[in-house]
């Protein structure tokens, strides 16, 4: 797969600075460019690899005003960034192998309802009741149990592992080896110091366009959903406990735990390793910063919240400057002391 | 599947204050009640909700007086919150699909000793001189490697691998694509700087009545046995290393990491994101709150820990205040600094 | 099996100190030692168990002199410790149970090159236009997608899922449940706070001898190459976001996470929960402590990093030591301020 230099300008409505009737095979990193390879010049941080790269062509934003010679072709778009993503995604789709058509050996449970062009891969498990949506790919070695509802165009990666009556949107992606409905944490404690197991008998439901990391898990709900809304993007390595709700577009980074029965808000950025507490609520647009540990619910909008506990992030950036400096203060009281002592 | 109120307080020893005859067909949260359901309240925080229920009918404690008019009906028990956990396990006793037989393809080495009332999924894997115990379920696509046990009544859940050589008790519970029996993180440093892989020869032992979480990883030992006494509860995504020994009925909430060798004592509350040093040993009863790092023995039984590294607990929430004011505490030294150099 | 200490003797080149023609059949740890186990004694902490151990052989250095009566016979080697690692290795080698061949049901497409001596277990997936090394065991339920390369000697454990395109070199390990190559984490803001997906068109490269532990996730690059050099070992639960690059013989702890595009050092030891932000550089040799967050390039090799954010690890030991003192020191300013107001 081959185009010119004018094949892609023309795709991202650009102008062609230099040959172009050159040929184009691949995209790369700026830094890393080579002959046959498109780049892009976005960060005015990166602008001095420009003058040195080897990529065939790099597409800048029309403002940009060299400052020194260069030996590529450029590409001038309205937005750098932006055009690089839509090569990237017109690239992806030619280079995405259609699967298509059921695999064998796999098990598909005769109550099941398939949709029509879907995919569904080698060792794959779909449970009685099931209802899969039209164009949905599940590759192998996937689980689905009893009851669940899969919406149109999701994409179900290798070894994700789907526990009965959960409801999928559409447009979602589950990346591997991802659980989907485990049983919440449960445990009544008993006279005898054991604990008996609360039986978890609700179920997890994910809206459109939601994505899923690897090994991340999702808890079914003791009783009611565990609900992620809308647009809801989560990273690998995440909990998510029993009766959590997360808001529309929300954002988690890796390694995050949300204990159970809290809320976050809609439009969230929560950073990597974060916890919150269970039984809290979290604004719409609260930003937390990683390792982070939210303790109380957090009821205005549009905070950043830092530290564990988790406090407004410039007093922590304070609070962090002046623990690191403790020795130091201890030797200023110090000092006061012999002062006063001496007098 | 309908009950009667009255069918219902028969059921769970109580009485009833209302309507007796109306039927119930679900349960659900008392904020999400709505007609043909059952809800509960035990914790006084939520009593309001029941002035304004829809739910057909809510089980409270025989002390509860009511200041209000409400429109549900009530049955007394002498503890609501036990009662409706009663009521949990009886409704998933009639849900439970009870799933028998061993479905095709699935995997089972001719050397394997399979009980009675087994349910084997499809893509399963049971390999050489393994031991599956009666009324055991083992999902879709797990593999339990060569020579392992596993007890009556466990429920291996979808995607569970458990290496060879592991021991499982009986009433286990393990949930979708937790690994049990990996080896141990352990390497030798060579003189160039490579590190060589330590054969990691022992295994894990799962005692009685053990429950462990989705993607949850328990290592096995060096040599000896990586062991979780009877009763442990394991969170999702825990990571359990090499020779580890967990106490009876221990609790381990998500995303907290016990490094090798270390010893936890019994009846210990672990919260998540929890860090434990290697070879240590933590007492009976102790607490240790989410995101503490445990980085020396804690001898004494029935302490709460707090902090990373940890102390007391309310040693640490007196640091933590004084934490968050270490700008005013800055500010009072500048000012006591200000007034000796005008003396 | 079972051999005399002498033979073992001649195997570690050791001297025998006791009766030559016991039989040994197994190894055990010093402390749990019964008749027919050989044990070790390298830490001198632990030398009050040779006087008691009830193993019939014990590996001790040519140095050991003991300081009372002892039942044991002792093997006295140049180094105990790597003797009995030297054993280990030996008694896994015979203990591996040499998987070969290829079980069915599997699923190999046709395109797939499949090297000598290989072992493919049930259920294994293999996809079009992979090449699979020699000597290489993949057990059951493992998905290998699209035109991956898995080198020689390589042990892919149960339910381990590789993404296309990735590259894997010469005698790795990957342990249970790990994901290589899911989609990084990059979603770009929308006007309407939505965030579309950016698509990941790179790969995952591990070179040689690298082990990756279970439930590990090391994600595909943006473009270009997510690359773990030779020699990386990886605990488990893992984090490692797209472009990240991991030096040559680094060692990472579980539960870490490492942000996209950071570059870490060769030699580099980092502990369990560290997290690192995006988009920065550590040095090579560089130590991190547990739980600590590293949120700015590291530039001078062999620093010892602690706390979050991180500082050089001996200046961080002085603040968390009055951390835990606050309530003091903030009781010394108030003393100051009391007698400066009697003044």
């Amino acid at each position: 797969m081959e185009f010119t230099v004018e094949q892609i300008a023309q795709m991202l409505n650009g102008e062609v600075k230099g040959d172009k009737y050159l040929n184009i095979n691949q995209l790369a990193k700026i830094e890393e460019g080579s002959t046959g390879t498109i780049s892009f010049l976005a960060n005015p941080k990166y602008e001095h690899y420009i003058y040195t790269t080897k990529a065939t062509a790099v597409i800048v934003d029309q403002q940009f005003r060299p400052k020194k010679a260069y030996l590529t072709t450029l590409i001038l778009v309205e937005d750098a960034y932006a055009a690089f993503t839509t090569l990237l995604q017109e690239y992806q789709k030619i280079l995405a192998q259609n699967k298509q058509g059921i695999e064998q050996p796999s098990f598909i449970s005769a109550t099941a309802k398939i949709g029509s062009d879907v995919y569904i891969g080698a060792f794959s498990y779909i449970g009685e009741h099931c209802t899969i949506g039209n164009n949905v790919k599940i590759y192998p070695n996937v689980t689905i149990a009893d009851a669940s509802v899969i919406g149109d165009n999701c994409i179900i990666y290798s070894g994700v592992k789907i526990y009965h009556n959960t409801v999928i949107g559409n447009n979602c992606t589950i990346h591997s080896n991802a659980v989907i409905g485990a049983d919440g944490f449960g445990f009544a404690p008993q006279a005898d110091g054991a604990f008996a197991t609360i039986p978890q008998l609700g179920n997890v439901i994910l809206e459109n366009n939601i994505s899923i990391g690897a090994n991340t898990t999702v808890d079914r709900a003791t009783i009611g959903s565990t609900i992620l809304r809308e647009g809801v993007k989560i990273d690998n390595l995440v909990q998510i406990a029993h009766n959590v709700e997360i808001g529309k577009n929300t954002v988690i980074a890796a390694l995050t735990g949300i204990s159970g029965s809290t809320k976050v808000g809609e439009n969230c950025k929560i950073g990597g390793q974060v916890g919150m507490a269970g039984h809290i609520t979290v604004a719409d647009n609260t930003i937390v910063t990683a390792q982070s540990g939210i303790t109380k619910t957090v009821r205005q909008s549009g905070r950043i919240m830092a530290g564990s506990p988790a406090q407004d992030s410039h007093n922590n950036l304070k609070s962090q400057v002046l623990y690191k400096n403790l020795p130091k203060i201890e030797q200023r009281i110090r000092a006061i002391e012999e002062k006063l002592n001496e007098q």
